[in-house]
């Protein structure tokens, strides 16, 4: 996968409306007037969202003249998923710095315990 | 987490330059100076590119005047790692068709060899 495609699928991502045009789809097939309806926008503006998602790769659309259903795929989300995978040490890390302090809080706690008995 | 904050964070990543900084940062903490090095690019370039992740969440700068390292803060790409989670179920699909697809095949192929015997 080139950089630029990987670009290309975070762009795409960064806009609530697509996010949830994705939402939608996870959970079947739907015809664009299906997608615009909860958004209360027009088909164009719909048309030009759906645009930007089939450029990343992130939808497909039939090719059908009337029903022209779209279609999630979600190869580009692995990708992305896998790219975040590279960083999970990094967040991890935050996580095991507190287990270590609240270990070392317990500790005193204890010997404190100790001493008074 | 707010959607406009997962859309800030989608729109930092969408650049190779910014990934690159964050994949340096990820192995420890370096200057502005260090980071604009193997860019070859212009130190205002660089800013606007950490001012960008900044904006997002992704590193935080240190503040005494002269060495100011940069730092990654990965909480963010967990939220986008989280986040991608949810579509876990669809391209997982994909792989379980493939293997009904692949136990169709091995039946049909015993059914031939019972058949020869």
């Amino acid at each position: 996968m080139s950089s630029d495609h990987l670009s290309n699928t975070f762009a795409a991502l960064a806009d609530p409306t697509r996010r949830a045009i994705l939402a939608r789809l996870a959970s079947g097939e739907a015809t664009v007037t299906q997608l615009a309806e909860p958004f209360k926008m027009s088909l164009p503006g719909i048309s030009k969202h759906l645009k930007v998602l089939q450029g990343a790769g992130l939808i497909v659309q039939g090719r059908e003249a009337q029903w022209r259903p779209c279609r999630l795929n979600a190869a580009p989300l692995k990708e992305i998923a896998d790219w975040t995978e590279r960083y999970r040490r990094n967040w991890e890390q935050r996580f095991d710095r507190l287990d270590d302090y609240l270990r070392v809080l317990q500790k005193k706690e204890k010997k404190r315990g100790r001493k008074k008995k």
